[in-house]
């Protein structure tokens, strides 16, 4: 394996009813600032809890965080934080408020500049406001890691930026508070995490079996957990299973010493800047069309992952591959994932999605191969 | 799954010469006190990277840390701590120095009464000295967690303690230090991780798959690269990979919300304390009378372990329990592990193990229903 650092600082309070522990997690001294969506958690009670806890704390609210999440919309909040003099905030939602939220801390902080800097000119954080966060759906894995995407409106971008000061000091992970989501949302929740996986294990071997098989681990969870909660909303325990896996897809365990790849998260964000479609949509549109295209490259995961995931014994190497990516295709289908753009209507213009990439001189993949032609030939194999 | 917290602030440093990043990682701003075993660092050029590393540091040394570390050689240190204005501590060695030096982090700051308080009468760790680590023998899991285990000699006991005071704040893993270790301690770094993923995995179902397969990851690891460290002690990949094992076995991560047991180790404790046999070898002995005995508590995951771990098919349940015990022995005895107590040359006064557990009030087991008749009965098992 390659060497590698691993530190996560993140306290995790998991199970019913947690949300009342944030009494003692949130520090009393200092004004907090609740950062929210689009209001659901003033209908599903989840705002009613968190009030509850807080009532000796002294706080704020900010609401309106979208679905990936906004620079001008936020820009709003570091306004008020500045003149509220906010010195912790607190995110209640799910990985978009949360990556909002992340966002917030590092931008309120970053006076000198435009804090736009901080997702595009990779200009690394020195400062940033503690973080608390309760998740009402677990997908992105952003509750226990430093990561967060920012899109700005005015220009179509979508842009990813990562500091260990942007690490969750704790997550409240409930499961029940999962239970009202829309179906769509608890797709984004299977579909999400089983993607994070595939990035950072579905590359090429450097003997790291324990990784590979921790990955593993989540897959096979996902497979067999998620249709539960698609089946029954109400099933505690599989929401539990679920959300425990969001979280381990993408806490930085599974990455330690291992090569990742992200070509479908990175075509994923242009389809969903284009063409709005959700992001856990544009995954998994991408990923079967990335692995028929990144075949070669991947044969022995693809291979191993045939075998262990999906239980395939045939004896050719190439039928296995074959019949993984099938497989992993109908499991998103039998979510009710479509796995096509054309399904959505999208046809025209995919050529946009490789010169955006090019523009920014992104190397996608785990051998930063991808190139234009190769996203070209992905997309079509999106398209229909 | 049962609701649970989990929060684990250790940095991992690992990789081949990740000593010299010891440099940044010890604060410059206070004296430093290493700590370090029977001087096996001195000789296989440990302490020659750790000296060059800290070269512009402030430290002082103290040596003799013993396997299963003494209170009354750790009050030395604690002596000579204070003295010193000590304010960090580097631990260089395994579990035992790392253990020790817990032990001396809480110690040194309890000036009120007798520091044997800490393990023995649950007095809570009010403050502690930060921690380092240099490991060079992963088995114990301490590199990355809060728990510890001291000796005493004058009363024939050994007890644990835990604080989050404790974790380290960094530990630096370089498998090339364990390459040069007896076959006794690799073996240690094989048998006792596998015992510590056993304590947390095979209890009783409660609907947890995620950690399941987590801990089923790290076993099969064990199996496959254990033989190989034996065979080829200079292999590198196979060093790697059971050093993560180990770490991962006892980082919290596989307890996330579910029983534990732990029986192994409390009994395990006691044969060492009485008769002086090495950790691992207590646990290779253990282990399976404690599966024969309580094969009906532990019914589900036990077959679950023989069918995922050892692929046994049979189709009675019976027979696939008895089968994965038999592998398991096995297992132990192809790396060179004896597995019963005569082999050792131990045949008289086990009852003195049920009477001391008796007597200090202790329940073990998942179920706390493991009691002096059924450890009579595992020692019996254990015997011959």
């Amino acid at each position: 394996m390659f060497d590698f650092t691993f530190h996560n600082p993140t306290r995790i309070v998991f199970g019913k009813k947690s949300i009342a522990k944030l009494s003692a997690l949130v520090p009393k001294k200092h004004k907090v600032l609740i950062t929210y969506g689009g209001g659901s958690i003033k209908k599903n009670g989840v705002y009613d809890q968190v009030a509850l806890a807080l009532k000796d704390h002294d706080f704020i609210e900010f609401g309106g965080i979208e679905p990936n999440p906004r620079y001008e919309t936020l820009m709003k909040a570091v306004e008020l934080a500045r003149k509220e003099q906010v010195r912790f905030l607190l995110s209640v939602g799910g990985g978009s408020t949360l990556d909002g939220t992340k966002f917030l801390a590092a931008a309120i902080e970053y006076t000198s500049a435009d804090p736009w800097d901080i997702p595009t000119a990779q200009t690394q954080v020195q400062s940033a406001l503690p973080i608390g966060c309760v998740l009402t759906l677990a997908a992105t894995g952003s509750e226990s890691n430093g990561y967060a995407v920012i899109s700005r409106e005015s220009t179509n971008e979508k842009r990813a930026f990562f500091s260990e000061l942007c690490y969750p000091q704790f997550a409240i992970l409930d499961p029940e508070t999962t239970c009202t989501l829309p179906v769509s949302q608890t797709l984004n929740g299977i579909v999400d995490p089983f993607v994070h996986v595939m990035e950072q294990y579905m590359t090429y071997e450097v003997n790291a079996p324990l990784q590979d098989r921790q990955a593993e681990a989540i897959l096979s969870t996902l497979i067999e957990e998620g249709p539960k909660v698609i089946a029954d909303p109400n099933n505690y325990d599989a929401r539990a299973n679920v959300m425990w896996c969001a979280t381990q897809a993408l806490n930085g365990l599974i990455a330690c010493g291992v090569p990742q790849d992200w070509a479908t998260h990175m075509i994923g964000h242009e389809l969903t800047a284009l063409y709005g479609i959700d992001h856990a949509q544009s995954l998994a549109v991408v990923l079967p069309a990335l692995l028929r295209n990144r075949r070669e490259q991947k044969a022995r995961k693809l291979v191993q992952f045939g075998r262990r995931i999906w239980n395939i014994d045939d004896t050719s190497e190439d039928e296995v591959m074959e019949k993984a990516i099938v497989r992993t295709e109908e499991f998103f289908q039998s979510l009710g994932m479509k796995t096509r753009l054309s399904q959505y209507g999208i046809t025209e213009g995919l050529e946009q999605v490789g010169i955006r990439i090019e523009k920014r001189n992104e190397k996608l993949g785990e051998h930063q191969d991808i190139l234009r032609e190769d996203i070209d030939a992905i997309l079509k194999l999106c398209r229909d």
